[in-house]
């Protein structure tokens, strides 16, 4: 059967250079797979203004439940330093049994062997006892304004449901079977300006300098920790990503003073609620006032990032039994079931169905020769295999 | 007598457009009022690289001692808004008893009262019983660094010597004869740069936020004081002028950050023993390390200012019992010591010889209609008449 094989799918795949935001290929290489084993294939193309159009991909087999959806990307990330590479970064060339491109791992990899586990078993089976899909889109790795979150509101709005998701993002650390994310914190990110007021170093009396103010909300922001971690999350974290005021003149107190932070969250909080613990820190301490005595409160402002990601924590424990069963059964590993890291499309997703993730080993990702062995695509795609009959409820049969 | 009168002096000397660096005539219409009055008037032009040649002019009267200084600049900022000058900036145009002009206060107005105080001390007493200088640079406003300091080094080079200065700045805040400046603060900057290491905002224990540094190091400059001031000076002030981080990612965590701080310290402090308890501090916070537990030592460099100005304190009672007692005589005024302010001339002239500074009224100097009324010009020079008699102790004679 066609597509069985994850090595030729990958090599397909990798031959498109469908860097964000181009397709380069790399969509219509995946139909030209799914097609045959008999998925109604759609592209959508999410468009708004300001950002580029992107082209995305539905593609579904069967027509009753239960539903799974598999997501993921078919774009990637740009080169780098092109001649650096051992081997052309969309050429898929495979030396001493390591293939080699960009994307091999994130996650035109996880793509090729979930379309090979699909074929696999629609060959053994002969169907699905329900519905597969593929929900990929080609923007991942860029602004995620046209991806996922568009492709899902635009497939719900025509009646789709689902009862589980896997994501094939690469998610072990070192080695196949490491780990399995089952949820993700979110991200907040704000921007602070404190206005004081410009003068003469000599005159501090007669200014106000920003710096001070700036320096305590800050401070208020860095201690004490948002929380201690939960059973399934490591604590809250803050970092104040850049503090800027731009004053050349050693001998002027300057007017402003700006500063940003990015705070990582656990289901401690949502980002409502996170929002407003910012601000009550930042209201008390610029009640305080400056560190000079008799000085009024801190005056600043606050922006927040557009789009805050949404924390997730998935407690379906049937689909993560299938999947960490699935991975035992083939690598003889019990994954770890994380929340670490980045923000995934996941966070999208979860507002429609449960999710998990579990995909390659990520050490080679978004750099130079990235690469993937031809044993890992293998032992891939027979775990994808095994969770879809774990899932599906028909293992063994 | 010519060059009795301050009014047509000042005159003269505003027409001339002696924005730094340019002479614009001012040095030279200076010279056409002292060479009558018999002062040997010399012209020294001062050259470093990288910095413009700048004009400067020494004249004296007298060989014997003591032997007194007068100094200051012909100098002037540029007019700023030249259409927002009720009279133009280089007219010296009189209106209801104001002159108007770019200098006339800080500090062509007191050059001028000082030469028709000289003129009218020859005319009543025929000479000096020792020796009168005046030391005048074009290069206050600027970067100071071809005036004063090498105009003092070229003349004592030739073997001049002084016992006394009176520096003509402006110094009274609001009323002529409210202050006159024994010492000045000395000032000393220097730039701190943090090396943290880079990384992405998800994973902060793969980074090192130098943010976090640069925080704690900065926190420990503001606080605790560096003094409470002394009898003579207010307390030592330590601005943090400006903090540079320059990341416009908020998921990346920067590898460097930087603050720059400016001191204002008092004579609790030399600009080394200073130097030494920044450096002090600076070690002592870096140790903790930065706010996350279990991390290394903040790694930070130090550049300082190329040239800090020292303190000084004037401790020669007869220059300033002659000069406070020449204030009170005129405006019936006990004029304050103080120390206050920025750095002056003053701090290069008092490794020479004890030095006071003495002047018009400060407030419109370095704005939009520069101006001063022409009775505070016939009033600043029967002070500096009455300051000549009682320093060269002929005080009603
Ligand atoms: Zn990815
Ligand atoms: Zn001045």
């Amino acid at each position: 059967m066609i597509s069985k094989d994850p090595v030729a799918n990958l090599q397909a795949l990798v031959r498109c250079p469908s860097v964000t935001p181009a397709e380069g290929g790399a969509l219509t290489a995946l139909s030209v797979m799914l097609a045959p084993l008999g998925f109604k294939v759609e592209r959508m193309t999410a468009t708004e203004e300001g950002t580029p159009d992107i082209e995305n991909l539905y593609a579904r087999i069967g027509t009753a439940g239960p539903h799974l959806m598999f997501a993921g990307h078919t774009d990637v990330v740009p080169v780098g330093d092109e001649k650096a590479w051992t081997h052309p970064p969309f050429s898929g060339e495979i030396a001493d049994g390591i293939l080699y491109g960009r994307g091999a791992v994130d996650m035109k990899g996880g793509i090729a062997c979930f379309v090979a586990a699909t074929a696999r078993y629609i060959e053994k089976h002969g169907e699905f006892p329900g519905s597969v899909s593929y929900l990929i889109t080609g923007d991942e790795e860029g602004p995620a304004v046209n991806g996922t979150i568009k492709l899902l509101e635009w497939a719900a709005a025509r009646g789709e449901r689902w009862d589980a998701c896997l994501v094939g993002e690469p998610t072990n650390p070192e080695r196949l079977g490491d780990m399995i994310k089952i949820g993700r914190r979110g991200s907040l990110s704000g921007r602070i300006t404190v206005h004081g007021v410009q003068g003469h170093a000599a005159y501090p009396h007669l200014a106000d300098n920003p710096v001070r103010g700036i320096l305590q909300l800050t401070a208020a922001l860095m201690d004490p920790p948002f929380d201690h971690g939960t059973d399934e999350f490591q604590p809250s974290n803050l970092e104040v990503t850049t503090i800027d005021v731009g004053n050349a003149a050693t001998n002027v107190i300057p007017a402003r003073a700006t500063a940003s932070f990015n705070i990582r969250f656990n289901d401690t909080w949502s980002a409502e609620t996170l929002q407003a613990e910012i601000i009550r820190r930042l209201d008390a301490a610029a009640a305080e006032g400056s560190l000079r005595p008799g000085r009024n409160p801190v005056r600043y402002d606050i922006a927040w990032s557009e789009r805050p990601s949404h924390v997730f924590l998935t407690r379906n424990n049937g689909l993560i039994a299938a999947l960490s069963g699935a991975i035992q059964t083939v690598t003889g590993r019990e994954p770890k079931l994380s929340t670490t890291g980045g923000t995934s499309d996941a966070r999208f997703i979860k507002d429609y169905c449960p999710v998990v993730e579990f995909g390659l080993v990520g050490q080679t990702m978004h750099m130079v020769d990235e690469r993937v062995p031809v044993q890992e695509l293998e032992e891939l795609t027979r775990i994808y295999f095994t969770f879809l009959e774990q899932w599906f409820g028909n293992a063994g049969v």
